[in-house]
């Protein structure tokens, strides 16, 4: 039988994820229907919204039962069609993929990706998700305007060194905050005008505020907790916050979050507080895509990636994601060939 | 000499202000110079935002030196003008009038008030700055729209009951929150189609629920405070917070405001949260006045005032407001006359 390596969720996380949330399993590979695709998978992605999914919590989306497969986003080659709109030997990207080898997929959960773009693998960074949540997160809900102090909170990762490198673009001041002086390093390389390691600074507000004289007019909020607070007591008049990622509290996703309300300061400055989700922009995604990929072929846009090698590696893939530890975007590469 | 009794700021207030923040003065009336105009108040107003102008801390406006006249808006006749545009008999309006029997303002910081739109003291109300925050908070901040459900804190106030009666005008279900049943009886009667006790509800936030059960689209928050908290678990998609007021923190001003953030919350309801300050619609005031006081001619609007008398008990006056003892639109009448 041709198989197909699963990771399943084993139990929900009480507090930070561990290796042991998942377990990995063998399944015969399944059949497609009338109107589905077997894919198997080239690249698979890890997201910190994975970290909501696997909660018990009420969520933006349905959480994922135990002993289901673990979600997540996948791109790779249509090995069996029985749709219309798709050939063996695509190459087709999938938001719901999952942690394992091979997936049969609805058409209608897969688009097909033009290599001619990028690098296959950009589907699930700059041209996919993280590099959509960074342009839709910037361009449009947080309307970047030229002369804005635009400020990205995990700023070397899959969202932040895209929407740095957009802000700059737009023209703005973009400033990283980032947790090691390497990952700040290639913030200033790709584009950021100053950076601030929150693992270092001794007083982040403070740090910020040296960092952004005139105050924040924009925050992409990929973390939550104490960088948050942090640029909530720099906000400029008109600022806009983009609550786009809680990264920060996935050790805790099932409390309450407590600790310093900022409505005074929302006030004080006028500021927007906004909360985003990529999929709302699911219209312009095409132009989007285009467009990012226009700017990364004539060099304006510079990406990174941190690959690890193997299915096995998807929990540690994750949880390098959660800890922080991963430098650019966290990607798992597979074996490509047959099952 | 003619008399001018005048309350100064004596100490910025720990805590919840008291009596003996201000002290009464005698002084003789100021002779106005070229440019401005020399003004007796026949109404004054308290308003809560007077808590943050005699706190230390910073605010979206410099706060009150101790020995200063205490800052508010004020409504009179013009005694003298040395100014163009004013007369004498002119009934004039001013934000910046203070806490005092007499006024010698600039011609710029007065408005004329035509009394034909109103009782002279509307001026300070619903055709003042409290009937203008309801405005643009409601209608154009906060963006009501037919079929929304609307929640408002602090309902049978100033802002709340011209909030309530906006939104009835846009087509919305309005919930007012407010801190008796008296109070919410008088909501009812003016049109809000629901009302929750936040003082005797046992579980706020699941009242809330079951008031508004498909979540509230757009929270007019006059108060922070526990009522904000019991909101934010009760988004509807796509929902507006208007920050507006934060009174339930009047006795801990100068303190950081801890508790549960709703970082989370917002991102899945992709909810905006905005702070509102009326002054930013400035140019747009006199349209709305316009509409304001037709609604109020025609029936539509209805408001109610709580007053007391003599320029004694502005303290007395500005306390009632903070402890949400009031009733209405808290209003002081002066004794109007040669002084």
């Amino acid at each position: 039988m041709a198989v197909n390596r699963q990771w399943l969720l084993a139990s929900h996380p009480e507090g930070i994820p561990e290796a042991s949330n998942w377990r990995l399993v063998e399944r015969e590979v399944a059949a497609p229907g009338a109107g589905e695709i077997l894919v198997r998978a080239h690249w698979l992605s890890v997201d910190p919204y994975m970290r909501g999914r696997i909660s018990r919590r009420r969520n933006y989306a349905a959480g994922i039962e135990v002993g289901a497969v673990m979600t997540g986003g996948g791109v790779g080659e249509v090995i069996e069609s029985r749709h219309p709109g798709f050939a063996q030997g695509d190459i087709v990207e999938s938001f719901t993929f999952g942690w394992q080898e091979c997936a049969v997929l609805a058409g209608a959960a897969a688009r097909k990706v033009d290599p001619g773009l990028g690098p296959i693998q950009s589907a699930l960074s700059y041209l996919g998700m993280p590099g959509l949540t960074a342009y839709f997160a910037i361009l449009e809900t947080g309307r970047a305007r030229p002369g804005d102090t635009v400020l990205v909170s995990a700023a070397a990762g899959a969202v932040g060194q895209v929407a740095g490198q957009l802000a700059k673009l737009a023209g703005c001041r973009a400033v990283a905050v980032a947790g090691s002086d390497a990952k700040l390093a290639w913030c200033r390389e790709i584009g950021y005008d100053a950076g601030i390691n929150h693992r270092s600074a001794n007083d982040l507000a403070a740090a910020i505020a040296e960092a952004c004289p005139a105050g924040v007019d924009l925050f992409l909020d990929n973390t939550a907790g104490p960088i948050h607070d942090a640029v909530m007591a720099n906000l400029a008049p008109g600022a806009r916050v983009v609550v786009c990622g809680q990264v920060a509290l996935a050790d805790r996703f099932d409390q309450p979050d407590i600790g310093p309300r900022f409505l005074r300061q929302i006030m004080i400055a006028r500021a927007t507080v906004q909360g985003f989700l990529v999929l709302d922009h699911a219209d312009r995604f095409e132009l989007a895509r285009r467009r990012l990929a226009g700017w990364a072929r004539s060099g304006r846009l510079r990406h990174r990636e941190d690959v690890l090698d193997g299915i096995e590696q998807m929990p540690r893939a994750f949880l390098r994601l959660l800890r922080g530890e991963n430098f650019g975007k966290q990607l798992v590469r597979l074996a490509a060939g047959p099952g």
